[in-house]
């Protein structure tokens, strides 16, 4: 199996402790990952560290031979469409033999209309 | 079984397609829904409509006993902490006979750290 990490890439904010949501979110998909994933790390688009090319260095000098990206997004404005995917053809164009996989983004997830069910199920 | 409805709150965008997205994953929501829930409904708090009043009102118009609120939000900021909250209060100071239960926020969501997983094990 090779080595595949996970990057959540979140927006960023100059609010910290909605940045600290986003790590802790990070900690808590490193604690349930399966086998498949050998590390999970989060990156900030902006206003945040680190930041896309930095968490993507820093995948590559951990040994990651594949780096799934997931966009941790609402919505699939110009960040998801444009800035993200540049990010990562820029680091391809760098370390080519490192394979990227980007995921749809949160809000186009497959499965997020059962999460939101399951918490209007849990209300309090 | 009390007339239960789900009310899915997001911020609203300037980007019509954004507050599509919305209205779709709303709809996606209504198609599972259990017994448990008889109608789902989306509100935008600024920028997009219907707003939250608005929403809220043709709930009750519908005949909701319960109205389950879903704050659509990755971050617990200010719009999370009292925007949506006020709005509640102010719906219930009107029509106090109405159950209203405010869940988690997304970002808080207990299962969505299995929903990231479950996008990155299926990469495309």
């Amino acid at each position: 199996m090779s080595n595949r990490h996970l990057l959540i890439i979140a927006h960023g904010s100059r609010r910290q402790a909605s940045n600290d949501e986003v790590r802790q979110l990070g900690e808590r998909v490193s604690e349930i990952r399966g086998a498949g994933i050998a590390q999970v790390a989060v990156a900030f688009l902006e206003l945040a560290e680190p930041g896309i090319p930095e968490a993507l260095a820093r995948c590559a000098a951990q040994g990651a031979e594949e780096i799934i990206v997931f966009p941790y997004f609402l919505a699939a404005g110009t960040h998801v469409a444009n800035d993200i995917p540049e990010a990562l053809t820029e680091f391809s164009a760098k370390q080519p033999q490192i394979k990227l996989h980007l995921t749809s983004h949160l809000g186009a997830s497959a499965t997020l209309a059962q999460t939101i069910l399951d918490v209007a199920s849990q209300p309090g």
